[in-house]
């Protein structure tokens, strides 16, 4: 297909390298950039099982073994006009055993991304930080040590961005959620409750939270990516993904018992919160421009409890 | 030894654990601490030498293996009353293979540190960071990755802050040197230069610095662990340890020659500037409170240069 064949305003084929393909929002993104044409790479541990899909049997697989040279290697060979750096551990309460594996998952993976970047020349960098890095407000406040993790690998990134040319949007995401989500989440545990009969032991769901659905979160990404392709500055940017609903648990099950028709049985107050329980969000900051997110939470639920309404 | 015999205004001994205690500043630090009758401990690399002196044979050490659970093994053994935190792995320009020992040295080690100081319930920590996580100003700017890691683990000792109860000051070094340091800096070389009459290939000689004497900054450790044994707020400060006399490069070389009287070999301009190199510290901050350097920069060099000045 020679250039004269290209449809006139319609973008050439772009090149993606995805971290965390294998995750939740990195396989839903990974999937819309192979059906957009974009020729999409992923960066994958050894130990990482691949979703099957149509889609994903077209993503070129690097395999990395946990040291900065295999991560250089697969940069170099896919040599991708923007990064999209999804992969992270998350873990809302840490145990003493986690430390080595977060510090590992979320900071040293990432430092050894921004190194291959600089040696093969890879300029732009779409990164997934959480809104969990603002407990209280608009300054660095984590709420866990996951939360501290992303901010430590900002740092980095930020080195890189003023030394190596690198430039950067980190995308602050509030609670995802979505289809063929395989982390033990909240609405999982709903949907079986529902089918089951099982009562699920919840707290006392006085909690807001803040749910976008994962549709919406893949398009914030290609809207970041098309930013630093258009050369936007400055080199270094954050914006915060918000859903802009904000329901409490309680709200929220009732919610899903209209979707489905169906009484979920729930034992509320049966745990207690968490030690650092985000109660209410306090942190509200600018959202990505151009971009806002086209799911209703209504919407977006029907996708998931509702089978075949996708 | 009865609480009777204890002499009124001398407040009792302290217990210390030291990190990086076989490093240029934290084996001056562990030295001036059991002189000062602390009872002193040092967790430290298996692979480490450990420097030779009465003082340090005094010193109780602790091996660790990488793993958190080695790190929590030794503070809840050492219990100490404040930890000082000097380990780093300092590297001026880093190559790719040098991604993961920063991250692994720098913060990796940090966190495990700050973990084991939560499970021990052991609260005061005085953290060494470095004048250049300010490239050009008050806010963080990295001068090389070194700077970014340092930057990155402060991130994670705020989390701890916040979540566990930890007090941290951090001092931020300017350029330290001192009599015994085995590190292959500059003073180092201009005194193997003087007496080899080997030509020193140097840079121009322009970049201005703010060298301070370790005795000077070992004095502002123990002026923060007594800040941070007094219960001194917020739980999170840092600030800037400066010698207070900045002179450029040229004019250290006229110095020192001036004290050893001996002329230094210098080949200025046979090296290029390093690419992001300080020429003037562009960064101020709040110095510590109840500190300022005692040693003139003659003096601090005398010691040094002259053997038995001290």
């Amino acid at each position: 297909m020679g250039t004269k064949g290209a449809v006139v305003g319609e973008p050439p084929p772009r090149s993606a390298l995805v971290t965390g393909a294998t995750g939740f929002v990195g396989s839903h993104l990974a999937k819309r950039l192979v059906r957009d044409g974009w020729s999409v790479h992923a960066v994958v541990r050894a130990a990482c099982e691949f979703p099957e899909s149509d889609e994903m049997a077209r993503v070129h697989r690097y395999l990395c073994d946990g040291r900065v040279e295999s991560v250089i290697d697969a940069v170099a060979a896919a040599k991708p006009d923007v990064v999209f750096h999804l992969a992270s551990l998350f873990i809302a309460q840490h145990q003493a055993a986690d430390v080595d594996r977060l510090v590992e998952s979320n900071i040293l993976f990432g430092s050894q991304l921004l190194e291959a970047m600089a040696q093969a020349r890879v300029a732009c960098l779409v990164n997934a930080g959480t809104s969990w890095q603002h407990f209280h407000g608009p300054d660095y406040d984590p709420v866990n040590l996951y939360a501290a993790t992303k901010q430590a690998v900002t740092d980095i990134i930020r080195y890189y961005v003023d030394a190596c040319g690198i430039r950067c949007i980190t995308l602050k995401l509030f609670d995802t959620y979505g289809p063929d989500d395989r982390r033990r989440k909240l609405l999982s545990l709903l949907i079986q409750a529902a089918r089951t009969g099982e009562p699920l032991a919840l707290s006392p769901g006085e909690q807001v939270m803040d749910l976008i659905f994962v549709e919406d979160v893949v398009e914030a990404f290609l809207v970041a990516s098309g930013m630093l392709l258009d050369g936007c500055e400055p080199a270094y940017q954050d914006f915060a993904v918000s859903g802009g609903q904000r329901v409490s648990l309680r709200e929220l099950v009732k919610l899903c018992e209209e979707i489905m028709g169906a009484r979920i049985p729930v034992n509320w107050g049966a745990r207690a919160y968490r030690p650092r329980e985000v109660m209410v969000p306090e942190w509200f900051a600018d959202g990505l421009p151009g971009w806002r997110p086209r799911y209703s939470l209504r919407e977006g639920l029907s996708r998931v409890l509702l089978p075949g309404a996708a």
